[in-house]
């Protein structure tokens, strides 16, 4: 039986208000929704203000479609409306992530929080932890994970790699390690590690290891397979490769972890970060029914809605989208490399598809060269690693930047950046 | 000197985009924006589309272009611009609750993150908290201070009814409290506690004592004035009486906590809601330069500054709202009286002004009345003590609802109240 059911979460504009009533429907109808005539015949109206062009590796640019479910009117978060949304945007999440298992919590925060999340529901005091750090996230990390008592190991890769398959296979084997967690795109040096090599590489030596992958900055912009490859947990946040404005900690808990959680000996370190707390409130809401903990970003929740349905249900497929990602980054790195720039990633297998950092030509500063770009509307990202920040740029090139190709994005940057180097290198020469 | 400068955040549609390109100006220049004019001159295109009203005690209604401002283009949350309007939502926010000298934090997160501030930063293992308990909130608010080890001694109020000034202050007499914490207004009941009174005792007998106040509930709906009634920390949340759609955590802590704070014997136990991690970040925006942590919920900052702009630098004056959520509030309450139906605050002294939480009529249940009212196009929440929550519903009354008269929301509430009230009186009779 196909059920027809109204547009939504918008009305159409002055017809007789039938939104946030309770729609009945059954949780797995997700698919006979015709979200895609939502675009197009409802929000005809709205363009979002001319800006610069903002291509940092996160927050990245947003639809006008998603912006203006930013600006749906208040709906109660205990509503049957909002309960269906929700619900819809747990299981996109494992959409993305394919996976049919892993239980999605979705809590206002930032991506910072995924990594408390972890800590305080699947580390108890004095367990091990091994952190593969390819960066300044990983630093992060890692000093999170002490927060909350964790003893933490560590595989500190040279600025511009990522631990390698050996080393991680070797630590394992010498010590039994609760997690090993890794970054799988560091946004401070874009180098991206081998999710898959990992996961296969723990797991084949020590199969009860949980692997946790901070994701911020590479879901819905590197491919990954949750449940094929073994990864346990794939933190992130909404302002990157999803598509969204800031806001939301997204995580996906794998069955396994779920269970290491629900055997903890000690009650979770946190109270906000809590999944004692959190998991109830998924499960009701993905079962369509709303539950309260603490007040959800509504608005960012109809946001994301609509970015995850342009990304699951729309066209260019996920697999595509990946394929986009991987040509557009090319491009930049490829004109980066004529104007004889290099990148931070010490090899091209290794860099992510979702942003580029690059090194500053010689003589060139950051601040010589970021205000040139921005002069030409373009808005890039300085370094961030703790070392070497004054030394390069990035730029993010995720979402709309690269899927939506009548935008000119792409181009727009790399012309802004041929440009603005040719600008500042001759501008040395006169000084 | 007066700075004449370009109206922001938004660039008049179509003109040259000025937007987000870095713009200097003094850190204390505030008042001498003409964001006044802001809403009509550059807004007037946006209308938020149709929807049912919401009376939930938040999240609440929401003014257009407070919702436009969360459909802002994304920026970074490095720009100068990003840097100028949170450091201004930090300023606002010490206006909003007359205090000069506390310093907030606004956090990516919901109101209840507030409370793992406060637990995680103001209290070390084994210290003895006294809370005030007169909801639902006090009961959780307790179960989150234990998890950060506090002791933690109650006194529970009886339903309806917040501790008294002689039980608080023979408590305070009997033991050394590092915190004591109420709630000003408990969103389950409806309950106000006296803060100034509460404050007034705690610090007569015992000074070097924190008054720690939960104000998700309260913040902008009614009178707090943090420096003069001595109060240490005010936590609240976007979504209620500052007029914000949900997602971010709002705390203002005194210098008597913020040097509690300092001279801790042990870290915060926290690591997303460590204070050493956010006050840098805190100071850095409040003088005009962006510093990172974790990503602020950009699109919600931008929405807060609106909002904030037009409670501290608009008609009604911050007084007159005080006032006008009185007015809204005896409306509310005196038609339910007309009724015959009582409230849940055995003394009206101490019932919220921004809410009212009503007992339902004699064999109605929640579920016979509230759709009656959603058939009306009026959003209203059910109980949520978990002892009573069948036997009440609750109406907020706040921000625009009450603030914009033009709206007619008292008069629509009212209205659909009375008529729904005596439909469901008039099917138990025919049943």
């Amino acid at each position: 039986m196909v059920h027809r059911l109204p547009l939504r979460p918008f009305p159409v504009s002055g017809a007789p208000s039938p939104t946030f009533a309770p729609i009945l429907r059954p949780a797995s109808s997700l698919h006979l929704y015709p979200r895609r005539s939502f675009t197009s015949t409802i929000m005809a109206g709205f363009k979002q203000e001319p800006h610069k062009l903002l291509v940092i590796p996160g927050p990245i640019e947003v639809s006008d479609e998603v912006l203006y479910a930013n600006a749906h009117p208040s709906v109660s978060h205990m509503s049957a409306d909002f309960s269906s949304v929700f619900g819809d945007c747990i299981r996109m999440t494992r959409e993305v992530l394919y996976t049919t298992t892993a239980q999605p919590f979705l809590i206002s925060g930032s991506g910072t929080l995924g990594w408390d999340q972890v800590a305080a529901n699947l580390v108890e005091s004095g367990e091990h932890v091994l952190v593969l750090n390819s960066g300044y996230f990983g630093d992060s990390f890692a000093e999170c994970l002490k927060v909350y008592g964790a003893n933490v190991d560590e595989i500190r890769a040279p600025f511009g790699a990522a631990a390698t398959l050996p080393d991680v296979e070797k630590a394992v084997l010498s010590k039994k390690y609760k997690i090993v967690a890794f970054t799988h795109v560091d946004t401070s040096t874009g180098v991206l590690s081998d999710a898959k090599g990992i996961a296969e590489t723990v797991k084949r030596v020590s199969p009860e290891t949980l692997v946790v992958m901070d994701s911020v900055c590479s879901v819905a912009s590197e491919e990954i397979r949750m449940d094929d490859w073994r990864i346990d947990v794939v933190l992130t946040a909404s302002q990157k490769g999803l598509g969204t404005p800031p806001g939301l900690s997204i995580l996906a808990a794998s069955e396994q972890a779920m269970k290491v959680f629900e055997n903890r000996s000690t009650p979770p370190a946190s109270y906000y970060a809590s999944w004692k707390k959190w998991l109830p409130i998924m499960q009701s809401y993905e079962k369509g029914s709303a539950a309260y903990f603490a007040t959800p970003p509504v608005n960012l929740i109809y946001a994301y809605h609509v970015s995850l349905t342009q990304i699951t249900k729309q066209s260019p497929s996920l697999e595509e989208r990946f394929k986009l990602h991987k040509e557009a980054s090319q491009r930049v790195k490829g004109a980066a490399a004529e104007l004889g720039l290099e990148q931070l990633p010490l090899d091209p297998a290794f860099a992510a598809n979702g942003m580029t950092a690059i090194y500053l030509p010689p003589g060139v500063a950051a601040s010589d060269l970021i205000p040139r770009l921005l002069k030409r509307d373009v808005v890039v990202a300085g370094g961030l690693h703790k070392d070497h920040k004054e030394k390069y740029f990035r730029i993010g090139h995720m979402g709309v930047t690269v899927v939506d190709k009548s935008r000119g994005d792409i181009d727009k940057i790399i012309a802004a950046m041929k440009d603005s180097v040719a600008e500042a290198l001759a501008s040395k020469k006169t000084a």
